[in-house]
């Protein structure tokens, strides 16, 4: 778990940021449990319990939960009695159905008439409505807690790699599971439950891509009732948390474990991107070199037209976090960033490959944290 | 499936809907997988294949859909090209990582400048800001299509009865698993899983609620490493979806099958409770008189008190959707509303007691769809 003292460095670091933004104070609002809970839990260790969901008044579940942050307190906003209090580090709390109507009485109580709002991009239309109505300006502040967390501290390190464990154990029973016969469902069954049985919170989803669907990096649902036969690639996509630490790693592997030419061409150069990739890691280097030495390789490869140019992303307590690996980024890497990097290459119709690994910027260079998820299960 | 002609009446009566409010075009704006996808996979088979995450342009993920809806077309607005296109049923579809930017050029290709919005609790303030900043003026539409959504169709009973089936076999090889010495978390595990190779399209959660936890109807996380002891109380509340559409069944078992007397007397309170509430359902039934039911036979075994008012939901599409069934309802029951009944008690401190059944409201009462789940799994 993250200390205490932790949570209070973090809310000192984002008052500073809001000084320097010349705001009075900030309101931080998080989505349910699956999608953006980041910016609260970071502020304050709150987790929602909930996913969200349609509600009348006064019954709410909506997943939602929000921090007003000034110059001495931090007030955190839930909607169920039941929040683990054990957990969260905040000068206030209060519990109500009606989220955004606290939130008004909150602001009001401090006299807070312009506030930053962190999560608009995240927060409802409804909350912007009532505030709106009640005179209060808002400010667009969406980048400042994202600074703070795309470096993670000792402590986040230590829970990511042990989210990874999960993964690990997710992966390794959903690639043994890929014989033919099996149906996605099945692998996906096998791999969530070794990843739940070693402690994940949940398991957002495994993918369980096979065959032509291989090609797809991204479908409804996250696994079919196909069945695989020899020769299928099978993409393997395994996403959850584990303490609200995030991990997302990917294999691909192969029904039967003799590949085609052109599933050996595609195998082989994104180990080759992958590698290039890590090599290049270190403090100061500019994300776009990363991106430019896998790219490369699918290049030589004569592959370069089929491979993805977005190569991975930020992680921690959400699934995808800044910085984002893309051609066009003006970012540099520093240390203390938790990458995943994810060379991929769809041939659409007949299939494609992708290695995803987790790995922290060190000073030197970078350590991965999946090294012991092995990347070719049949080799 | 759904039949393509389905949608097609679907589209038809939510026209109907917007001309009796006077308005010229309709934006239905949905989340992501696990997030009140319903309005838009109601009107367009459209189902994300994403959970949302932060992003920056041009890369998106958000897992947002929107559709916008005019007397002559549907334009389903998505963010990926690798939608399920043999699912959809619309007269176009866009493909943008922009999404807002792109709802904006179609709402301005139609000349629609005064628009009703469904979804203003779930779609982001940022959709809201760039239609502003375009001209366009947003009137809420929220209730529109939830009360077409409220009674199924024969498909849709057909849909979540198959639905049930998947909740079924997570459920009983979630209580099998309940044995001394098991965390909450294998239970977890091994409930998931089998409701996973049943045929879920995903598991949202199996909450694995023990021993004191049993008192908490909601908690971060919903499987926790604590070990299951002899006399324990459990509480299994198995959500997920198949097909797109939602199952939600709460069995509550005991380690060791041997209840303690005030073990005993919230089961029965429940059970109890449970047979009063389904005996009063059938259509043209207040919702508050099944709620009173419920709670009249918790009042009459002395735990009034300690009862939860809120009775239950209806399920579809979506987890919760109408009718809440809540004391204060002036909503009357259909038929083919499908509604999941919960009577739930809790001692804080000590434990609690639910039993969750899916309802479908037939002519003449009502049909327990999930008859085939052991109430009491131990008797």
């Amino acid at each position: 778990m993250i200390p205490r003292e932790e949570y209070r460095e973090r809310q000192e670091r984002a008052r500073a940021r809001m000084r320097a933004l010349e705001l009075q104070a900030l309101v931080v609002v998080s989505g349910p449990f699956y999608e953006r809970p980041g910016d609260v839990a970071y502020l304050s260790g709150h987790l929602p319990p909930f996913p969200t969901s349609e509600t009348e008044p006064p019954f709410a579940g909506t997943g939602y939960a929000a921090a007003f942050l000034d110059h001495r307190e931090l007030v955190l906003l839930v909607d169920t009695p039941r929040y683990r209090s054990d957990r969260v580090v905040a000068d206030e709390v209060r519990v109500s159905v009606d989220l955004w109507g606290t939130l008004v009485e909150v602001l009001r109580g401090r006299a807070a008439w312009e506030v930053g709002v962190v999560g608009t991009d995240v927060a409802p239309v409804e909350m912007a409505r009532r505030l709106e109505e009640a005179g209060f300006r808002m400010v667009p502040a969406d980048g400042l807690l994202r600074s703070l967390r795309r470096c993670k501290s000792a402590a986040e390190v230590d829970l990511l790699r042990r989210a990874v464990a999960c993964a690990r154990e997710g992966l390794v029973a959903a690639c043994t599971a890929c014989i033919p016969g099996a149906s996605e469902q099945e692998v996906c069954a096998t791999g969530v439950a070794a990843a739940l049985r070693a402690g994940a919170d949940f398991v957002r989803y495994l993918r369980v891509h096979s065959g032509p669907w291989s090609a797809w990096t991204t479908r409804w649902p996250p696994a079919t009732d196909r069945r695989l036969i020899k020769s299928d690639l099978v993409l393997l996509d395994l996403v959850g948390a584990r303490e609200g630490y995030h991990f997302d790693v990917l294999r691909t592997t192969l029904v039967g474990f003799d590949p085609l030419p052109w599933q050996r061409a595609l195998l082989e150069a994104t180990q080759r991107a992958l590698a290039r990739a890590l090599r290049t890691v270190r403090p100061g280097v500019p994300v776009r070199e990363v991106v430019a030495a896998a790219l490369g390789a699918y290049e030589e490869a004569g592959l370069g037209e089929h491979a993805a140019t977005l190569l991975g992303h930020g992680i921690g307590l959400e699934t995808v976090e800044a910085p984002y690996l893309r051609p066009e980024s003006e970012a540099r890497l520093e240390e203390g960033m938790v990458l995943c990097v994810e060379p991929s290459v769809c041939l659409p119709g007949r299939g494609g490959a992708c290695i995803e690994e987790e790995v922290v910027v060190t000073r030197e260079g970078c350590e991965v944290l999946t090294s012991g998820i092995p990347r070719l299960l049949w080799e």
